[in-house]
């Protein structure tokens, strides 16, 4: 039997779009329309006129649960599920409010992947995996597999993972990793 | 810097005290008292009359909330955390009414483990730690490093394990850990 390797998956700025997320609530709660432009580069919400309103909006009902799918998430993830076991690895405990909205938002945009693969944790350096694609730096440091960093404004300047600049980024990562294992078997 | 090992700690069965939880629950719905040695050897929940109640209960607002916390696990815990890096995981998917209960639940009578040192999880394969204290064979089985069998009714003939009878047994097993590592350096 065929082992198949792991890939951990963060949920927040990678399976789903939480930067356009902040900027529709901003313009629904604030009146204003922010540049995504404006927030490359800065820590995550620093880019708003008001900087506690991502805050805010993280400990809200409803945040987590009406969160856009990441363009392409669905059909990469479900590709790579061919060739590797998907986990979604997900530093709910931060947001007590999230943990049934990021259930039930899984449940109904990514329906293949069962509770079985489903993690919500605090510290990502618990979890062992082959491989980690993710948006934050603190989680991509701590993990011991291959890191991918998946691009986000907030990362913009970051280094020393590999970026990825979307999930066609991400695919492109996975058939690369395949054809280097299929040359070397 | 020295660094602490991991212990990863199973909830049900190990922190909190699902065995009796279910033998009121079961005279509290039921009106039949249940002998706790009707239990012993037999997978969870078909020691009772009604074999689906236990099944019940798991999908019942408040069971998890409710549950009492097992005997000398405050303390133990407490007194390991000084040589330990403790972290509880819990095969919460399972039951998404769980989620939020679990996480209240620990907040109350853990309230020295914060929310970094949480996981929810299905499959506990993906954890990486060096201990793990659990009463079910399948989440033993798949871990990589040591494991305790935290002994319970429906696990009172399984074999492979280390088995501690109750958490004094667990803190004697650590002492021995601590006390083997320290004459070996």
């Amino acid at each position: 039997m065929k082992i198949r390797k792991r890939i951990a998956i963060d949920m927040d700025g990678v399976l789903a779009d939480t930067e356009s997320h902040y900027i529709s609530w901003y313009l629904q709660h604030h009146g204003i329309a922010v540049d995504p432009a404006t927030l490359i580069g800065q820590p995550e919400g620093h880019g708003f006129p008001d900087r506690q309103a991502v805050e805010r909006f993280l400990h809200t009902a409803g945040f987590f649960r009406t969160l856009p799918v990441m363009q392409d998430a669905q059909e990469v993830v479900l590709a790579l599920s061919v060739n590797y076991e998907i986990f979604v690895v997900s530093a709910a405990m931060e947001f007590p409010l999230s943990l049934s909205e990021k259930r039930e938002w899984l449940a109904e945009h990514f329906p293949g992947i069962g509770w079985r693969h489903l993690v919500f944790c605090g510290d990502k350096s618990i979890i062992d995996a082959d491989y980690m694609i993710d948006d934050h730096l603190k989680n991509l440091d701590v993990f011991k597999g291959k890191t991918l960093l998946f691009n986000a404004a907030h990362n913009s300047h970051a280094t020393g993972h590999e970026r990825v600049q979307n999930w066609k980024g991400v695919q492109a990562f996975f058939n690369r990793e395949l054809a280097g294992a299929s040359s070397a078997a």
